[in-house]
């Protein structure tokens, strides 16, 4: 089938998801509010969530305005393309915006969702489907407002005479273009998941450090002058932030994809015509996604009065139909591109999908406390805080090992299946770099209904949080907990997906950088000096037309350069500094609010409930806090590859890229597990059948350390690497240009 | 002058080394060994070392002798020359030699040393003396035996008929067969680190723990039955571990430089002369070193009566006069033997020393309590454990910034010098990379003083524990804690050394990882393939006449090629994995340690000290724990680097080293320096200023948490890895024959 016909498909899927979200959001608006305390609470957390937004939105813009500014300077001197800083701003906008809705929609749902439990026939049933549809606007929202921006902006790079080139190549420039509104999306993600992280986490450790250590208020008691801004927090972290995320590893798997496809096809003197089923191929892919994900949302729907492990088999049938759709689907959309090593295509894409299910069992392993780890964790709370947090790093630690290798099969199998040979050479490797690219739009082909899993979570979690403030008892607790308990274990599979994807894009991102210096070395002139110290000159043309081997060896790019080495040191360090500095904001930013809420409940009219605590002291000096310490890890993301792309030059950079993407997702995998398995031995310390098991008792307090411990770790610092080892490779590309103009060894 | 003559300095100093060494084992041993009570403390730390290095040798001496046996085999297939095997021997028995000597001089030592410290009069300054020269026995006895095995074997290659090379290629083998040797030492060096850092903190964590936290208890107090076990632990860990890596590492640079001297030169066709010199240099230069130890030795020295800053002043005098003196006779060391770029290496050398100074500036900046970061970690006690957990893990990451950075430079710097020529390129690696090994060898020039500082903590510790549980009074004890206290500050410098030349080491390692490749190819055959599925061929005798470069190029060791960036993924979580498993052994151990305290200190009659605890019993407790856990993390350093060269062939293995010598180096420097923060914050907490300071407050009980997680971090992980990355390229250089015969992908 024609490859242009096939694309309509994108923008299609594009309205239908964001028609859906639509629908699912006004429905969501008929709900019941419940009472006017209902309401009341509900207007604090999205007052507060929206206070928080609008300050972060204009930190933010003013950010990238600057740098557009440097980009458009950038474009004047020729070392970029001049629709380089528009693509940008539009990939953060659209970032932003898909946060901002989740976010919304989440703030109006989870009152809503605590007065749907409040029946007491159906309430467990009728909380599931609204949280989870309303969890469903995001994900519909981040898949359609991403294929509306690629298609969009393939059609006007098409169509209107920006792209001077002709033929395959014009394909390559459109698509390294497209990858800067990708680098839009990364940093906006990026200071969306630190800001957001380091609010949410300094409003809950500061919750909890003094409400449940000290005065041994329960979750959410409304005398806790922190409720309101944990409540807050889990909109702009877990909403906002994860929204935002996960619009930039969708956009940037597919964007990767098209633009190694274009650039294999390149490679091996390929026409326009094959080039184009590449390039189409992920973009399409994405888009029956996102309208089988529609059909996986309306398959949720449980029998009245469902079990608990009912409601998880009904979210799992969603999950796994959509999953053995796409999988079909793809199968039949390569088929019909007419692509000749379609099964091969197809075989990256199911892996892609296997190692995303995978890395997200070994995830549920370490973390759930169903199994051994976190029993471990929970048995060495009873020696003390201390063995708590040995056990939990240890475990953590140990828990990167399967990760790692998930990746590191799926990479080679992913490579060989596009390659369609069972080896690895200089000549297949562009084919093979394809192949990994499409292997994470694989993972994330069902993002609309993943992403819905994982925000019904916060959404169930606020319900909760609704429901104790406003006092309604606890039957609609108990409800809400129930909810909330599920959100938990599809979360464990949201994360494989997230940090697996975020692998595998990044990979692909390095070939990317390679065309793009490519590029800006035919921009820059006909020869250009590799560096200052130099007497060698590359030929831009004959650079041009180098396979990816080739380049390498021009580059000198090997494991022996020093540049090179010294870049992988700096970038595996960089993820050490980056969750440093995050960390300390998140303990700095606690500090302040445990000393406030010490300094309320100090007072023992608001101790004892009989006045009012000052919820909005408490979010604002979260927001504060956010907003002051987001920017400094944020900057080195950007800063840094771009000072070693001036000072080691392009072996640097690549050296810096593997480091910070090894590092980094060695480090992320470390920290989300470390943290998810404390928060769930606390868990199993409260519920489970142990003998050391009971809530207040020394045990439980040592295990309240442990989950404390583990907030910043698996909300702040792990997330926010995924976005971090995407955001350097996004950011060398983007400045390539500068690269080829200077380097100063 | 002629190199060959000026090679004896380096058996003379072997001798002179050993010869003080025994002088000071003597007139140590002829010291009061004071009470009898104090007599039967000693002993019992003395049987309980000596029983658990007893044991560690059996388990130790049985995978050598497996490991022995594989080599054999493999040296009978001719993948390896048939010398390997005895050389590989020998290095762990002067490494586990050097570590025994150095462990029986500390616990003959420690009971003496408090003797010292008793009198009135003069105790300080003799007690400083005594710890300070009995902690010389260790380091002259590393840098003894390590040069006297050096020595040894090159003598015995050299004037043999074991070579059957001549010319340059004769250097080149023999450097590269000694390198063997190296891993002998660096195995022995893993098991005395990992199994006594496991020991000491099982020991340490289980009798703080209880007797600590729960009882009140002061440190060593005689009634808390771990109390012995953790004093032997100082012993096992501190001492004997400590020398034996060490002696690993002393040894590694000085052969790493030795081979790629000689690399170099073949490679640019130079003469057996040139060569000659490049392969004496590191030697005599660290021979030279040694003989100025023994000098600086003996100029600490204080007067009657000295303050603490005085003694403090006493150390650093005799470690900056040999750090000036060796500075200089570096120079001249390579004036005379003729080197043309005499001068450049000059600078690599002091570019070396420098680096190493600064490392440990870095280290003392972020661990000790005059500084910021410690202070911010004890403020964050105020908060309880959690906040320092979170404050000491922010601020340990953030400490690997200035490492790397300080790693980075001194890298380039002495590239450049070596290289003489301020560029990067093909042509000038290898005197670059030489330069790189040699900054390692100056950096440990003057080990024999800086272990000895080192030794000299444990040593005070161990007097101070022999004070305690003899109840000698508040004036002895005070007296040793100074001396104890003046060792904290002065192994912040020795860590420095450490890591920084475990760093540089490495990357000089990975050069001769490639010199292993093309021998092991002359000896396979005319030609062999890359891989099992490749048509390709390569030419043995083409291959040995490559440079660097040209070799990365032929074997696409770039980082776009898959199986050097999924080598670099391995790499990194392996580094993690590890820590993992000794974090979780330390953790395990413990916890039996606890149960085994509490049930002793439940007896009534042992509480209140009218029945002696069972000392025995925990020492067991610990030995069996550290024999059980050790085996694992040890052996997978050992078989990964073999499985990734089977699977991933030599780009594979190319990546596993850099990603692991990167992710390992970050993640030690953050492990040492989290721990020494949060040791410091809690000794901020028992003896600073500030309003929330003193013992046995909540706030204080807050700190020793964050000191308990800590002690695992920089006694047993942390250290651990130093020589993990080192044990991973010394297994894959000696085991590179394999590599060459077979090979999967």
């Amino acid at each position: 089938m024609n490859p242009e016909t096939l694309f309509w498909i994108v923008p299609l899927a594009s309205v239908v998801a964001l028609a859906f979200a639509a629908v699912f959001f006004f429905n969501m608006k008929k709900a019941d509010e419940g009472t006017d305390r209902m309401k009341e609470i509900a207007g604090y957390v999205r007052e507060g969530a929206m206070a928080y937004l609008k300050q972060q939105y204009k930190v933010v813009a003013l950010v990238f305005v600057i740098i557009a500014i440097i980009f458009c300077v950038m474009a004047a001197f020729d070392m970029q393309n001049h629709i380089v800083p528009v693509a940008f701003l539009t990939g953060g906008f659209f970032s932003g915006l898909a946060g901002f809705i989740g976010m919304k929609t989440a703030t109006y749902a989870s009152g809503r969702v605590a007065q749907a439990c409040r029946d007491e026939q159906d309430g467990l049933n009728k909380g599931l489907k609204l949280a989870f549809r309303s969890g469903a606007v995001l994900g519909l929202t981040v898949v359609g407002f991403g294929l509306l921006d690629i298609s969009g902006w393939y059609l006007i790079l098409d169509n209107t005479g920006l792209i001077e080139a002709e033929g395959i190549t014009k394909l390559v420039e459109i698509t390294t273009i497209m990858l800067t509104f990708g680098m839009g999306a990364s940093l906006q993600a990026l200071f969306a998941r630190v800001g957001g992280g380091i609010y949410t986490k300094a409003a809950d450790v500061g919750a909890d450090l003094v409400g449940k250590t000290e005065y041994h208020f329960n979750e959410d008691d409304p005398r806790n002058p922190a409720t309101i801004a944990d409540n807050v927090g889990d909109n702009v972290g877990d909403v906002a932030g994860m929204g935002a995320d996960l619009y930039e590893s969708y956009a940037g798997s597919i964007l990767a994809s098209a633009a190694l496809g274009a650039a294999a096809v390149a490679g091996a003197n390929g026409t326009y015509d094959e080039g184009l089923k590449m390039v189409m191929a992920p973009m399409i892919i994405g888009a029956v996604g996102a309208i089988l994900s529609v059909l996986g949302i309306f398959i949720v729907r449980t029998k009245q009065g469902a079990t608990q492990s009912q409601l998880m088999a009904a979210l799992n049938r969603g999950i796994n139909f959509s999953g053995v759709l796409i999988a079909l689907a793809a199968a039949a959309v390569l088929y019909l591109l007419g692509i000749e090593n379609w099964l091969g295509l197809w075989g990256s894409i199911v892996i892609g999908l296997v190692v995303g299910i995978l890395i997200g069992k070994v995830t549920e392993y370490y973390t759930s406390f169903e199994y051994k780890p976190v029993k471990f964790i929970a048995e060495n709370a009873t020696t003390g805080p201390a063995t708590v947090i040995i056990s939990g790093i240890g475990v953590g630690m140990i828990s990167t090992c399967w990760p790692v290798i998930f990746i590191v099969l799926g990479t080679i199998g992913a490579y060989l299946c596009a390659a369609g040979e069972f080896m690895f050479t200089g000549e297949n490797m562009s084919m093979g770099l394809y192949g990994i690219g499409i292997a994470a739009v694989g993972m994330l082909s069902t993002l609309g209904l993943t992403l819905a899993t994982d925000a019904y979570g916060p959404i169930s979690d606020n319900a909760g949080g609704n429901a104790e403030m406003s006092e309604l008892g606890e039957s609609v607790r108990s409800r809400t907990d129930a909810l909330d308990a599920l959100g938990n274990t599809t979360a464990a599979t949201g994360k494989g997906f997230a940090i697996g994807s975020a692998a595998l894009t990044a990979l692909a991102l390095l070939a990317s950088y390679i065309e793009e210096i490519k590029i800006a070395a035919l921009r820059f002139g006909e020869t250009f000096s590799p560096s200052f110290f130099s007497n060698d000159l590359i030929n831009s043309a004959e650079l041009a037309k180098m396979n990816i081997a080739q380049f390498m060896a021009k580059f000198d790019v090997t494991l022996m350069n020093p540049k090179v080495l010294l870049g992988i040191f700096v970038g595996a360090m960089l993820s050490f500094l980056f969750c440093g500095l995050t960390m300390n904001a998140v303990g700095r930013a606690a500090k302040s609010m445990v000393e406030e809420v010490r300094r309320q409940l100090s007072d023992k009219e608001v101790f004892e409930g009989r006045k009012k605590a000052d919820y909005a002291r408490c979010v604002g000096i979260s927001t504060q806090g956010a907003q002051r310490e987001m920017i400094v890890p944020s900057m080195i993301a950007v800063i840094v590859p771009i000072a070693t792309g001036l000072l080691l030059g392009v072996p640097g950079v690549f050296g810096l890229l593997a480091g910070g993407l090894a590092g980094g997702f060695v480090l992320a995998v470390f920290m989300a597990n470390s943290g998810g398995a404390w928060d769930n031995a606390k868990k199993f310390i409260e519920t489970g059948d142990a003998s050391f098991c009971g809530k207040h008792t020394p045990v439980h307090d040592a295990s309240v350390v442990g989950d404390t411990v583990g907030d910043p770790f698996k909300d702040t610092s792990g997330p926010s690497l995924n976005i971090l080892i995407k955001l350097m490779s996004m950011v060398s590309i983007v400045t390539a240009g500068l690269n080829v103009a200077f380097s100063l060894l």
